[in-house]
């Protein structure tokens, strides 16, 4: 099934206790686009980038089955970039530079072509931005994804909460969804915000794995414990690009398949992380990610019978 | 089969962002026990109090299966007290108090009827004191479980490590295994423990879950997530509880059963936070722990074969 992706594509200069890179290609939907590539296609990309954004990124992105006709390349102009420094646990981050260049004038269009998708992942950007795409599609996605961030819940609530009831997902991170709920439990948190429209929420933990809640249901997937973290950005698009991709890729949006989908988000995180950028998630095969999800079963399961 | 558990029986008086209490009963060997004795008996305690424990509290272990011929009670003095404040994660807290009274003073005997046991919960006490409970056990036991903390690595690392060499599990939290290896990353922690003696560790991470590892193998349990957590003090001596007293109850050691075990200790853990001490753990019944381990189930189970 298609899936639509409205994300950025730009430049990121990361900075983590192991390295340091000046330039490299990233933005969620990037990510987004890589993660899902592996499970699914078309991914229908929805963008805006200047003229300086690689155009071997673009034909790789083409090769792997993602529709760029939705990615706007604005001459004359930078696409927009993004600097950043972990702090050791690399569970939190200093924003150090956040150029928007062609980003501030960002509109998304759904090109014609794309209308009729079946699954829609609308990455981290303005609040009103993600509302008018959902209203641009005639069609209405089987599933629709939401990620979004503290900035918008400072800035944007109102059309952020507009938003919030058109979509049937949302994904945000453990501190983001205490911020929207002013609960600091997850548990209570989970229950008002999904008192604001999406039928599910997952919160992310970063490297303590990520919860699933939807009605009294509440699932739980852990993060692949790693030798070496290498760079976590990017890791929350690659487990939503993962999470939406084994979605589509089967057409099917219970509550049983959204578990085994946060399974596969938290296995293409878990490759995201190794590399700088999205580097690993060009390298690795079906077969990688196969041993990765076995890895994730091994992780988890025990016999309960033996009680 | 009988587990000798060693450990603290004492006084706490607890502050957290939901409420506060002046005097309570505590001690590590407390919680152990009545974790254990939901699971397995006898539990063979070996501790020390002062005249001030209360005569009812010992009444109440020995109901429940508690052998107290190895705690010596020392008439004219005051049995060990501890205070402290959790920060509002809960898996943060300030000792404000530690009042050693008759712990200063604690010379672990283990009682002729002890001797035999095939299962050993060496709480966390100065390194040598658990050595010495080591040594006067003419049968090893089957399995030796050691916990321990970072003030003992600070001061008595060299007894530790001699401990170390002779247990086949520790049990730490994260903090811990980050300072006793030296490394940030858990699984090189993990490795570089391995080394020191253990054949299991166990890494708890409070509401983050516990990792169990064990030579090229890694096992995740979640902590349940809950809407309150109350009081965390003694949860990760519940965990201890429940984890050693599965592995007695059905007298198997296997990695296998070990990941039941951490998902029993778990499931002790998440009903002792609900309310302040140990009370939880003495209200809870079989049917209140099944039910609690088929949340488990829920939580983490997922059908891998929908990829």
């Amino acid at each position: 099934m298609a899936v639509i992706s409205v994300g950025t594509m730009a430049f990121d200069a990361i900075e983590t206790p192991f390295g340091k890179i000046d330039k490299i290609v990233g933005g969620s939907g990037t990510y987004v686009a890589y993660a899902a590539s592996h499970l699914t296609n078309p991914i229908q990309q929805i963008s805006i980038v200047g003229d300086d954004f690689p155009g071997e990124e673009m034909d790789e992105l083409k090769a792997r089955g993602v529709a760029l006709s939705g990615v706007e390349i604005v001459p004359d102009q930078k696409s927009f970039f993004w600097s950043g420094k972990y702090h050791l646990d690399m569970n939190t981050r200093d924003t150090l530079i956040t150029d928007l260049n062609v980003l501030a004038n960002f509109n998304p269009k759904v090109p014609e072509e794309y209308q009729g998708a079946e699954f829609l992942m609308l990455g981290n950007l303005m609040p009103s931005l993600q509302l008018s795409v959902i209203e641009q599609l005639r069609k209405r996605p089987k599933l629709i994804v939401l990620d979004t961030m503290n900035f918008w819940m400072e800035t944007a609530m109102d059309d952020l909460k507009k938003v919030l009831q058109k979509v049937d997902a949302l994904l945000i991170n453990d501190s983001e969804a205490r911020q929207l709920s002013g609960e600091f439990s997850l548990v209570k948190s989970a229950k008002k915000i999904l008192q604001l429209g999406p039928k599910y929420l997952i919160i992310k933990k970063g490297e303590h794995g990520a919860l699933l809640f939807h009605q009294e249901h509440v699932f739980f997937a852990p993060a692949l414990p790693l030798e070496d973290v290498f760079d976590p950005t990017g890791a929350g698009d690659a487990f939503a690009g993962g999470f939406i991709g084994h979605l589509s890729h089967t057409n099917d949006t219970s509550f049983e398949n959204m578990k085994t989908a946060i399974i596969v988000g938290s296995a293409m995180a878990s490759f995201c992380v190794e590399k700088f950028g999205p580097q690993r998630l060009k390298e690795i095969s079906k077969k990688d990610i196969d041993l990765r999800l076995e890895q994730f079963v091994q992780l988890v399961n025990f016999d309960i019978a033996l009680v």
